[in-house]
């Protein structure tokens, strides 16, 4: 591995972001960029951070302040993950609904072979040092990333947690690069998600379209109660998030969701020489 | 992975031990002693330390003061490792003598092997934070271990350096474990399929039935003509083939297209008190 091209590496890396959601401690960015830094990750986003910006922050990134210049503060998670194709919400086991759950090593893999092949744009979501992610910020991302760590002791902190995932984003962005130099190398990666695909894949952002209106549908045909939805948009999210789904699918059920509507309020009628058809 | 014995786990982990020489920094002993054991390892070893014991180690390493009460303080390294059947000298790569040289990965895997298969005890050095090993005494390792870091911005800190050679060597512990309790399982496979999962997911033979379903209903609304569907029922086919439906999810779906269907031909009708709701 140490013959692999490190501006090839980094290259890679550019396209996977850091998200720290209300981060208390300054020197947990610290921590964060110098993580970062030293994987060859330079993105850095964070959501409404609770002090920033901290003399700590500077002097915990020592030697990584082209990234401190480059870190983009937001007031919304949804703003930090707009443009994003895969995102991962960091998580401990126990949750109130299951989502698909990756440990760190086969979410690298998944996020740099999205990056090689497809240039797609990867978020991985920190939460605050305290409790982590709320399930609504959880319910954003497509799939949860957890690091396997001694069940009877428990949790690493958010800086460590960084420092494990940009580890196995490099291990894994590395692999990548060293395939693309020697097609014929032998991988430890999976084939199943090399998949060609003709259509874009669509963002978080028009995903964010979507959502409201397979619920809005759902409610019009009172299938779902918008007053007390349950678990369903969860669960919708869930289904749909794990998808990835291209331009034209999203269009496809768009269309679906619009003449249900449509059915439903009477602005689109059957055609006249319809026939019984049940 | 998750369903791994941790007991299993843990008991190789013993066998592998973190050396320090002439530490400096209480708070790297804490750290080290942390990031140690949320990844199950339990034996630091301490080479002439420069201040011990300290508050800020205990205060760093809360939650692990077991460990506190397991460190063992030498005056050389010789006897940090004499025990030991296989010794890794932490690296920077420019060096004196060439040596065998690992990446963290691989060398974990081979410590893990050789405990796992002939419970041999291995030792993990680690430099002064200013200037690292000696020559001499890397030359007591039989390997030297690096991690793999981003080549424009250098080196790791101690900790940060015990904290990835730790999750490595916990990866390892756990492929080993796995291994052993089912050795007809491959290494390496597909962990993206390795997802955690409460419902079970539905069969080809039922997603036989959740096809011809959508479509009757996408007919029904005039979405899709049964008689020239296109590329209709092959792009469904390829949507929701790829997302593996579990029970629930399936029966939310097929829930659907039923009310739809109803909607559609008048079997059921909105609710007397509905508002306008468009």
């Amino acid at each position: 591995m140490s013959q692999i091209d490190n501006a090839a590496v980094s290259a890679h890396l550019s396209h996977v972001r850091i998200v720290m959601v209300n981060t208390t401690l300054p020197a947990n960015i610290g921590s964060a960029l110098r993580a970062m830094k030293t994987m060859g990750l330079v993105k850095l986003v964070l959501v409404a951070p609770k002090t920033y910006p901290h003399p700590d922050i500077d002097a915990l990134a020592a030697g990584a302040t082209d990234l401190i210049e480059q870190i983009e503060i937001v007031d919304t998670l949804e703003e930090a993950i707009k443009d994003c194709h895969i995102v991962f919400g960091t998580s401990a086991r126990s949750r109130t609904i299951p989502w698909p759950l990756l440990d760190a090593r086969p979410a690298a893999e998944l996020s740099l072979k999205a990056v090689a092949t497809q240039q797609q744009e990867v978020a991985v979501i920190f939460g605050r040092e305290d409790r982590g992610l709320t399930n609504e910020e959880l319910a954003m991302a497509n799939y949860h990333v957890t690091i396997p760590v001694n069940t009877d002791y428990g949790v690493l902190n958010v800086a460590q947690a960084i420092q494990v995932i940009c580890y196995e984003m490099r291990m894994a962005a590395m692999e990548f690069t060293a395939k693309i130099a020697d097609p014929e190398a032998k991988m430890h990666v999976t084939d199943d998600v090399d998949m060609q695909w003709d259509e874009p894949l669509v963002t978080h952002e028009q995903m964010e379209q979507f959502y409201p209106h397979i619920e809005k549908m759902l409610a019009d045909i009172e299938f779902m109660d918008p007053k007390n939805p349950r678990l369903l948009p969860l669960r919708l999210r869930r289904l749909f998030g794990r998808i990835q789904l291209d331009r034209m699918e999203y269009h496809l059920l768009r269309g679906i969701f619009s003449r249900v509507q449509a059915l439903n309020n009477g602005t689109w009628k059957k055609s006249k020489n319809d026939e019984d058809q049940h």
